[in-house]
């Protein structure tokens, strides 16, 4: 089993995410950093837009995590001062958004978000994204991959992370997904469920049950060549690029929010086979960033759009 | 008027260009490489390249346009060798591709291509064209500007160049086409016709009037968002690119041989004339390069697409 | 005289915009979004970075210029109020950012921008600039274009802009600079000063009269190939890639701070035309993208570097 | 140990190349094409550029390895006269060659490409080269990875591939190199080393012992930030991107025949640390595009410049 015996870079949990957006008000910002202020919390990074046709805002911010009070405490008053603070933080902006009818997330990251990883047979993507995990540039754990194949179990086994088989076919799949969320939810306990060329169609109730936190990536610039095969449909129409798109998955196939899109040229030389080598540099790095966006808590849906703030 | 005083670029019209295709078959680039070769022509560059699926040859050579013939003769003599070379070569390559069943194109850069350029009200491809074409980016002359609308008579006077107005209706389209064609074709003898965002849609009489030689500028990634206000829906999908599409017209809108594409990321900063304006820079770029890449001769269509040739 | 004549993208002019930099400290962005929102002015976008190395507060906000105060009274009472709500707020801040020692501007946006360019005998970036601006994608005036040549006016006169000549010599150098400061100070009044491939080299004296307000476009991928000559130096390397800079210039010719940067392929088909025809196409849009981020007040310079926000 | 179980890509180890370049003169690349023809082999596609001011012609043809000889005879009588027609095909070349002064290799493909990879602590172009060569995407065999470090064996062990251990000191260098150069040549047979981030700088004796065999891969935008940290400089001087050069080793360290190069944007917001992190994916696709190049036989070096023929 390989484990990287580098130095890691320096975590950086001791930041924690506020995420706010619904209407658009008088000094939101404002009474944010202020609430944040007055606990004690030093804000170290901010960004909000405002959508001015929609009157929508979108706020986010970081800040340290340990609160900044004065205490004459030892080690163990100050955890449970910081403890009492967060929970404080969270009453006070539980009443703020309630008043101008905002929703928000508060993400303290006591501990990293839980990543379940699901393949069928081709590996480039789940390489890509336990390469970087392990290069310490993914902030998660990874929980679990789940499979409907059996071949990628060794990639599995080369990080020492858990395989799970569910061979799926059209009779046992509502069944299949029924187990899938189970170990998911209650074993495994995944925030993120990232579809790194998983090749099945869920059904709607397994889609339910991870709203806004499942991660599809479609090898095509979205919508163009939506469905399957759609390197064979960009060979035929002979165009000069070729995109891959990374989306939250919803009911409509390929029609999720878009979170992260990009391109690579093709030429007259470039068969089918060669576009689906090009494509799959381009998916495995379209993924991982649509997950290190979702995973810095950078990504915000509403209207099936994402706004994605700066890096 | 404006005319640029720097130095010219050296012209290239010192090369003629040479291209072939057609049913692969035993010896096709030896046979033509030795054909010019035979007649004193010196061969300064060549690609080709097969479709071994389709198995067809698709081959363009750069050659020096004046024979390296020896010769106690004057200049008069000399020229009427020339002339004499180049019939006698093009009787050859006729029966080598008639033989072979192949397709070629001989060009001899006797006089530079004609390019008529078509507008609506928007002005940035013109533009661009326009001062490429001053800078000597763009091996051609520009015959005339042709619209239905007079807004941008005052960029073709910064050029000294005519401008037609051709005011079209649904009652006057089919007559305006023919007038179009007539000045085109017996008054501009235009060999391409560039679409530098014209908003009408052609008749089919019209496009039959110029296969493969009419280069459209689409506002968006192709297949994605064909049709009218691509930016529009390209803002309502959420997309995280947008795109541009330089294309040979053809009867089906949208659907002709894509010759070049490009993209620039948006994000949700972007309204909708956020994207127009980002498209701008995209649109005239693209149909540059479509152009440059016409004007080279490195464009060979087939099977409603096409093979270019590097640069 | 080109005039365009498409409707206008929507003025921004109703934006003003408030930088903030110096010593991170507790609750900065929070007390200055409390400051505009008191004074009445509604915050339509922001963004903060701190440099937790350096402990530095890097801070953006855009508000709506008009106050929203109750007012009974007419137009009149109204500007009135505006007025005094602007001084009043600049009083304010002026306090908060002294008690701090923190460094901050308040661009009302009461007129637009002067931007006056700088050319010697290339085109591109001139016509770039003036397209633009044209175009509504530059939010200023342009108020003079200076040249030590005068091969360029009839662009100017294309445009109806003021061209003045300044023919440089060894001799008279000083003596036009303190020419040209005064133009650029006293007659036009001008706020920024572009280079766009300006080919002299300034003396202190005129660098110091516009510090961090000249804009320069250096024809390579800095600190790559500085000084005179870049492209040639690139063909001789046989690099892959050429680039384009855009820098604020300073005392050191070349190591001002970078706004923006890009690259182009090349091969090894590019010879030197090529690389120069292929650097024009960056170097357009370098600069015009680096004006843009001035002109929008989305740059703070520190430490010979840019904070540059996103747009 | 991983063995990758998915059909594999169709080999494209039925094409041979010949590479030629040297002094341009009438009919080489007739008297090539003609040469192969009338041996049997049927060209699948060529690449020729002329460099007009050197006077310097660069050819190179694929073809495919099977001669079409009329053959009444079985297998064993016509791998007879496949080795015959090579050997009498390298014969003619040579005289063709020596006659005119010109270079060529000729790469039968009789066996794959021998690729050793040299690395240190750094693993993510070693992870980059043994995925891609794992999906196919290089034509070659690894034949062995040694480092002057042993951390990353288990990598190595991942793939099955075997792992030499050469720590390197100030005292043993010259002697270790001659081991590794013994290790290279008489045990591996290897073709080709790969400086995969291999930390070490070697004297001239190694250097010279793989003449344009050696790539390695520099994280800077070459020339700019040459030596070492070169992350550290393009912090310091503020870039707006930044880089990765693949190229050949040469004696003059960093001054090698540049294959490909490749940046990616960076902000402000990106300290040492992200611009190393960006910087690796840039590497590890720089790195293996280069080695792709070199083992499509794309590559011609002269005057410390590559010719890259396209793909």
């Amino acid at each position: 089993m390989f484990r990287r015996s580098l130095p890691r870079f320096k975590s950086l949990t001791n930041l924690a995410t506020l995420k706010v957006h619904g209407p658009d008000g008088k000094g939101i910002v404002a009474a944010c950093c202020n609430l944040l202020d007055r606990k004690g919390y030093e804000i170290v990074g901010s960004e909000h837009w405002t959508d001015r046709i929609e009157n929508l805002i979108f706020l986010r911010i970081a800040f340290d995590k340990e609160p900044q009070i004065a205490s004459s405490g030892g080690l163990l008053d100050r955890c449970q001062n910081a403890v009492e603070t967060a929970d404080a933080t969270e009453q006070a902006l539980q009443q703020l958004c309630r008043d101008r009818d905002l929703a928000f997330q508060l993400n303290w990251r006591q501990e990293r978000a839980k990543v379940a990883i699901m393949v069928s047979k081709y590996d480039h993507c789940l390489w890509e994204l336990l390469l970087r995990h392990e290069a310490d540039e993914l902030d998660c754990d990874i929980v679990g991959i789940l499979s409907n194949h059996d071949n990628l179990r060794p990639v599995a086994e080369t990080f020492g992370i858990p395989y799970h088989l569910f061979p799926i076919t059209k009779q046992n799949k509502r069944e299949q997904e029924r187990h899938e969320i189970q170990l998911l939810k209650d074993v495994l306990q995944a925030n993120v469920v990232v579809l790194a060329r998983y090749m099945q169609i869920f059904t709607q109730h397994f889609l339910q049950a991870f709203p806004n936190s499942i991660i599809n990536i479609h090898h095509s610039f979205l919508p163009a060549f939506q469905g399957s095969r759609p390197h064979h449909a960009a060979f035929e129409r002979g165009v000069k690029l070729i995109g891959a798109t990374a989306h939250y998955a919803t009911a409509d196939l390929d029609e999720g929010p878009i979170i992260e899109q990009d391109v690579i040229s093709v030429t007259h030389r470039d068969g089918v086979d060669g576009l689906i080598q090009k494509g799959r540099i381009l998916e495995r790095n379209v993924l991982a960033r649509a997950l290190q966006a979702h995973l810095d808590d950078r990504v915000i849906v509403y209207n099936n759009k994402c706004v994605v703030f700066g890096d």
